[in-house]
């Protein structure tokens, strides 16, 4: 079976309801949540370069993938407590993004590219 | 238009392609950019008790769109790089959680509920 | 024998001096390494109230006190390559905070203190 | 005036106690706090190479030294709040990380040292 967004999204909802885990599901907490698994995923290049980060080892690279997916985990829960539909706001923010970053000024250059 | 994952994919690498941003995605970096949104969201719950949280006003609302959004894209972005199947390697990993979180053992229960 | 922050950057130097890891620690790598030591003492604190944050356990204790001294070696580290003075930094930014925040309009208030 | 970590705790406490934002710090929060302030830190150094980190402009020196100097702070409350004796917890861990990585086999390498 091929999964997509949404089927992913049942089957977290399902896990979390199976465990009765709703109740800890503040959007405080899962922003906590989120943030550690962001840095899990982040120690997996520590101490490399920019370059050794690119071709991550077979095991290194499974381990970024269950980060990956708990990150998405805690997108979904959190879109979902917070009633958030995540595309519109994403494309929203590509929107927003393109007018902070115009072409001619931005093209190839990591100047005042604190974000995105 | 309603937006999905593949359509925001899309918008994200045209955005990136134009400002010949490629250069600096390196996974490492990625991953700094994706931590750094994750704190930024976070910021949001910060002082505020976890039900609080449940209730952001408008304006923190939208600011919590545009964190989720800048998160998602670099989620996009990291799984491009590393030719990373997201919703492949979500199931996978919701899988391994149901086998490491038995509906029995962890039903209502925050204990050794360190992650996901 | 009692250690303070010189004795403890001492050790911290010599530790590293021993290891030939000095070529490791470029001020990029050693606050990706001080932002994941900081999210891995707030693991100690998620899925609980804020109010139980305040009497962890005798181990959960004991995790936090090697979490908060990770951090504060890598907050020497970098003190040390960015040759900078960490105590007269700090005098100076309370002495902006406490502008940035006047008592009087500060007083019991979580409004717009977004950071410390 | 020469400040050090006792100085600066004094002046830490005072300027909390002026506000009366003791309510508001409890260790949950501060950990959120401390590892946003880690985040905005790591941020000095994003889409930059690991040499490039090494020369920020006087501009980014000083936003890293606000940062640090935030970090410390919450580091201290954190401390106060848990009763911790920060420099003996330290010199504790540096024993620990000691036997963890014998110079014989840690020497020059970055293997496995995926902490401090």
């Amino acid at each position: 079976m091929k999964h997509d967004y949404d089927t992913i999204k049942k089957l977290a909802l399902e896990f979390r309801n199976e465990r009765d885990w709703q109740q800890f599901h503040t959007p405080k907490d899962l922003a906590e949540g989120l943030t550690i698994e962001a840095a899990e995923l982040l120690e997996n290049f520590l101490w490399k370069t920019p370059d050794e980060s690119r071709s991550p080892s077979a095991k290194t690279k499974k381990q970024i993938e269950h980060e990956l997916s708990d990150i998405l985990l805690f997108l979904i829960y959190l879109c979902h407590e917070l009633n958030i539909d995540l595309f519109e706001a994403a494309a929203d923010k590509i929107k927003h993004n393109a007018e902070k970053y115009p072409v001619e000024k931005s093209k190839g250059s990591n100047k005042k590219y604190t974000e995105l």
